[in-house]
């Protein structure tokens, strides 16, 4: 079983457009939220130090694929477990489900569900090029 | 042909994260403008007009799908190709082609492209849900 | 004294721009937050129900004084202080004062503070218009 | 008379909040976008480059004040006319006034007005600091 990691967040009133509802790119905030909680929540560093330790800026994404299921608004509380479901040799894949967390015992909601496909990154010759998965954050995530 | 509409995107410092490069849910942010000008181009009134006539608030998204091939930073200029590859009875697909207008000349470059399948919706007893698409606006896009 | 409500904030990377510090609007987005966990603190209903029952849309900003005296970046944990400092009878007068909580123990560092003039709004006659504050919800805040 | 620089920002569909306005933390992004443009068409370089040739990493804002006279909403155009109205010795004050552009031809209505209290800063001993006003770039922007 791969490691799961919870993320909570609050869904503000700012977060939601004319419709009253969670404007799409504010989840991709969040999971970008989640995906670094994960690597922290591992005992991976901050991407300051591992910039100044490693050279290495952080995980930006090489592709992503979302399925939103039910509109959520304000004061709803939302659950993101993330996990990395495949780990190339550069690339991993992290999987993401968010829940709503219902006010009234129910059992949470699956609200949105993406994929995203990330690679560890770094400054080679003034260019940002993904490098290989570093062996030991390898075996700290797995 | 499908019609396609081309819609323009400064990048600005603040789009950028601590890696100096745009950080990637604000591309969500410019493709959600980009949508919503496509249906404007084609004559389609604001969902506020639509809204209040129809019923109709807007285009919710239901899956996205996307690439990152190059990473772009403030002063860059975004052109964001649109066009429906695809019309369903309640689903359409737009598709999303991200280029980086050159400083020096060149062709425009892809730095992000993106499908997303999304419906039109409008409240019915209560609950947001698609609705099959007008008739009248698949003849003004197509 | 007036009633005081804490509301705490995570810093994430993608707050921070390209000098690694909190972008200053997002500062504005937690006021914002701030403000309306106030309320809901308060026990005034969420602005769905005040609108629904009440006409009531929220508490728009009028206008906005902040001082910023310290850099914060992510991981940083912030405590926003909120209180209303004066009661008019259309506008109130809330501060807010931005604390970062300390990683080694020291006190809570004052970051950012502001002082927000706001309004309670309804749409009269199709126009978003300040409304005298309500007794039953200046008797609640207070 | 001090230089003045307009800047144009097109009003989206995602700024707006469930009231269906602008919400009020956008108008910082466009103040900073606006604040940077100014030093931009005095020929001052991006920060990027200031920060590799000098150290100097922009303009981060000290204190704000800000004044909102009316709502506006997607499909708004607004006009930022920013100047500076002072120059310290380490500090200087930048002015914005925020037009909404008439689809009748009537006169651009003011929306937003805010002072910013702004420093060009560096680091120093690895904390980030005000340096004075370089003497070239004050001739440059008077």
């Amino acid at each position: 079983m791969p490691r799961q990691v919870t993320f909570e967040q609050r869904v503000e009133f700012g977060d939601c457009d004319p419709v009253g509802i969670v404007w799409f790119p504010n989840y991709f905030r969040w999971l970008d939220a989640a995906s670094r909680h994960f690597f922290i929540s591992c005992g991976i560093p901050p991407w300051r130090t591992t910039l100044a330790e490693r050279g290495i800026v952080g995980t930006p994404l090489v592709s992503s694929n979302a399925t939103f299921s039910s509109p959520v608004s304000y004061d709803d509380v939302l659950l993101i477990e993330t996990e990395v479901r495949e780990w190339g040799r550069k690339r991993f894949m992290q999987h993401h489900r968010v829940l709503r967390l219902s006010s009234c015992g129910d059992a949470p909601q699956l609200v949105m569900e993406a994929d995203e496909t990330r690679v560890f990154a770094g400054y080679q010759e003034g260019r940002l090029r993904a490098i290989p998965i570093p062996a030991d954050y390898l075996a700290q995530c797995s």
